[in-house]
């Protein structure tokens, strides 16, 4: 059974504006200064696991030729276009019905493209242990991240008995308030979720056909229509058609023979600016600095200098990033708030900044 | 005897770096948003008092082009330029040896380039009465300013009896410390030190040859030479051999006859990007905004923006500037730093953005 991998990068994200824009959103831009982008690293990375002609790319159709540059390795013919975005379920059922109709079935990584892994070795060895519990059975593997600190910022996995060299996983819970998730990371039976899966192709499409039965004959219809001159048209009609679902919400929650490894390998979903000074080298202040800066007593800041000079003085634990065309100044206290930026450019019909 | 005027405009201030820079200084540019430069308004200002013919501006040659373009109304042969910066005296004594070879004998305010005053009227009547008194005898009349808090950052004036329209001064006294100038400030016997200036001709060179003997005879030979072919030449050796020297220091803490005039005329010495909030109308959150920007929960700051969007979010007191070839974010802390960057530029000979 062959080994397939999925990659997710239809997302468009906010929080790296103005870095990143609605054309060329965060997966494609490189936030760690050496050049290779998100999706690129997430690509390199599986390559011990997975051959190129194996890997996927489920993107936006407005992305495909950003993939096709940036990730030359790949067979065009595996870059699966979404017509419109529909989160995460009718994007790995897309993914899945033509990966079975190419090979009949095949082990399938699912993998988000933004995110960043430290440790690739420790990282390919979960991956490995995660194949073989799910070529041992019908068994879907969610990768879970062995918790730091108690984040309120992403989901848990509850997993409860060691099987095999996985563990049961009884639960996914949302979003924790600060206590609940300080109460999670000291009772040892909760992980991130990190939106990262393995199974067998046949185990996920049975789910769907089970679960979301829409989604399933959907997707079915399209990669009937795969290789003929009706592709696109079947794909977009389809496609308009399925809800907005998470994988995790649709299936992950509801079907049984989850497991889960838990993974202690550097990730970081990179969710923010905040991120940078976490992924990056700072300075002695603790200052990510990168392009013509003179800063002078400032500390905790990332700055991201563009084509001018970017002089900065006296700044504490804020955010500079300048463009071509915007400027943002932001304090990390109000990352979160950058959105609301985007909100008033919509209103104001000012699309070319978004 | 005519009333003239010596507008002094030589000053090359970093404080207002990046939108100033040495070919174009603070004096050049209009800080106030409605577009009238600081030399523009100061000469607006006087012309209640005087005419322009009978306006003299003294400037670097540097900034020659610039004092055209900004007041055509003044006649070119007015514009005094300097080969080389030599700090107020020598200006003073050029402007005032030029002035006594075209009229013999005139009353002469002095006056800096780069200063702002809310109320006009109150200004015209305390210069009316600085003329009256200077006309009197040969009385040294400094304009002082009402102190309205404990300034660290000017000189002040003390001053005794009330002698007619003015008082007597006893001494001028240099920057003070925190609690001197709360002092000087319950005594209600100090004035700010504003450097504007008012009396005869005659009597300021006749200080300048008792205290100042070779600027006196330097700009002897300056004025002998004005309208000849020879005067560049002159100009330029004289100058070169003049000692940096303020008129505070080398004229008025030693003559006598120094009266002063106290002014509540809304001054602002516009010292620092600080000022702009101060002399600007702010909005609910104190912020001064110019330009394209987009502020999202946003204190007292204040941003300038150029030709680009400019998003802040979440800062307070902070101070950003953008230009075309740079970007100032400083705290508002640190404006006096802002030096520290400038000094850095030089070192690295990046003379393009001073």
């Amino acid at each position: 059974m062959k080994i397939t991998a999925v990659v997710m990068a239809g997302g468009k994200g906010e929080r790296f504006w103005p870095e990143s824009r609605e054309n060329h959103p965060k997966q494609f831009l490189s936030l760690t200064g050496d050049g290779v982008t998100m999706i690129q690293k997430t690509v390199r990375r599986i390559s011990p696991v997975v051959q190129n002609e194996d890997i996927f790319i489920v993107t936006n159709s407005a992305y495909k030729n950003l993939v096709r540059e940036q990730l030359p390795e790949i067979p065009p013919e595996n870059i699966l276009s979404e017509p419109c975005g529909r989160n995460t379920a009718p994007c790995i059922a897309f993914a899945g019905a033509i990966i079975r109709k190419k090979y009949g079935n095949a082990v399938m990584l699912v993998l988000p493209s933004d995110h960043l892994i430290k440790y690739e070795n420790i990282f390919t060895r979960t991956l490995c242990n995660a194949i073989v519990k799910a070529t041992e059975g019908d068994n879907l593997l969610t990768i879970g991240i062995t918790p730091t600190y108690a984040e309120t910022g992403y989901g848990y996995i509850n997993f409860s008995d060691e099987d095999g060299n996985a563990y049961k996983v009884e639960k996914f819970v949302e979003k924790p308030d600060l206590r609940t998730a300080k109460k999670y990371l000291a009772s040892g039976k909760y992980l991130w979720n990190s939106g990262m899966f393995v199974w067998k192709v046949s185990a996920i499409m049975e789910c769907f056909a089970r679960f979301m039965p829409d989604i399933f004959y959907g997707t079915q219809k399209i990669a009937d229509a795969y290789g003929t001159p009706d592709f696109e048209t079947v794909l977009e009609t389809e496609y308009n058609k399925f809800p907005s679902e998470s994988i995790d919400f649709g299936i992950m929650e509801k079907a049984e023979n989850i497991f889960t490894i838990p993974g202690s390998f550097g990730w970081d979903d990179v969710g923010s600016w905040l991120a940078i000074e976490r992924i990056n080298e700072t300075d002695d202040n603790r200052n990510f600095i990168k392009g013509d800066v003179i800063a002078e007593n400032c500390k905790r800041s990332t700055i991201c200098g563009g084509k001018r000079l970017v002089a900065v003085v006296g700044m504490e634990d804020t955010v500079i990033v300048d463009t071509d065309d915007v400027l943002l100044v932001c304090s990390k206290n109000s990352t979160q708030d950058i959105k609301k930026i985007i909100a008033k450019l919509k209103e104001n019909n000012r699309t070319e900044f978004i």
